[in-house]
């Protein structure tokens, strides 16, 4: 990561010690996160005539001054590369009816066909825009931390877009679920 | 925090920077937050008699290798002090009948009286085990960020409980939401 990381400030690492006590199991672990539901996002990212995007779920609100999240994505992977290169990236909140976007982006469409799924448009500053998601937010990254596997980055919000007419796509126990309608 | 995080290792730390271009108002922010659905956790910790808890949304997976979660916590809460100085903690993602416990544990009931509501166990560390959950996990802290405003804690996971019987309780466009039964 460290040409990748050379037009942007070299980011910081969690120092990961090894638990004194052992640890559950791969699949209680799995069991256990599975239990647990949480919005489906598609993170994506621009350079030139290059667009990518992945399916994530580990995405939280980081602070509200400045309105800042935090997204971890694969250190290896070349999604992580191009944030750290643009020193940006933009989120797509799937609704509920964009199941089929969710799959392309987890890696069911080959990378450079993804996009031929749902309507995109352009944030200003060139990231991807997704169409007809819950919440949509284009970022610019002002911090982030390698942790081994993973790259956490830091974004605050310059500018979003969001609908109350449709509810998140959800994930919770290997598959895509809905929200109850309130009474 | 120094004398919090003398029994334990010096926190890592997040270096973030003022965003170049304007961030968006903070009720878009919060508009497009609340878009987003989660799932709904009680964070505890427990040293001597002192039990203490918060209810949180800002908690995620972060490697499946040893299996750690990652979760987000007031720098200035008692709570963030007594896991620093425990280096454990424990998290009950609270299933979708345990709305009373969300409330009382997000501030609506006094902190020495939270743990009234609700049946509590204890895991062999100590910390509290919330019973009749979606899932509970008792975690061992490896690793600490600071962010100015929040303390990530790296969990590894050396505890686990999980049902597939109870669905969580999600929190989604201010307030409560249930997960639609599966076709």
């Amino acid at each position: 990561m460290t040409s990748a990381m050379a037009d942007f400030d070299l980011p910081d690492a969690m120092r990961l010690r090894l638990p004194t006590r052992p640890v559950v199991g791969n699949s209680e672990f799995r069991a256990a996160m599975s239990a647990i539901g949480s919005s489906v996002h598609v993170v994506t990212a621009r350079r030139g005539d290059e667009r990518i995007g992945r399916t994530v779920t580990s995405l939280m609100s980081l602070a509200a001054e400045p309105p800042t999240l935090l997204v971890s994505i694969d250190i290896m992977s070349r999604l992580a590369d191009l944030i750290a290169k643009t020193g940006g990236f933009s989120v797509a909140a799937l609704a509920d009816n964009q199941q089929a976007i969710a799959d392309a982006f987890a890696g069911r469409v080959k990378a450079h066909e993804r996009f031929n799924l749902g309507e995109w448009s352009a944030w200003p500053s060139g990231h991807p825009m997704l169409l007809g998601t819950a919440a949509a937010m284009d970022c610019e990254v002002i911090g982030s931390i390698e942790t081994g596997t993973h790259v956490l980055f830091a974004g605050a919000i310059v500018d979003a877009e969001t609908t109350t007419s449709r509810t998140p796509l959800i994930w919770q126990r290997h598959g895509y679920r809905q929200l109850a309608d309130t009474e």
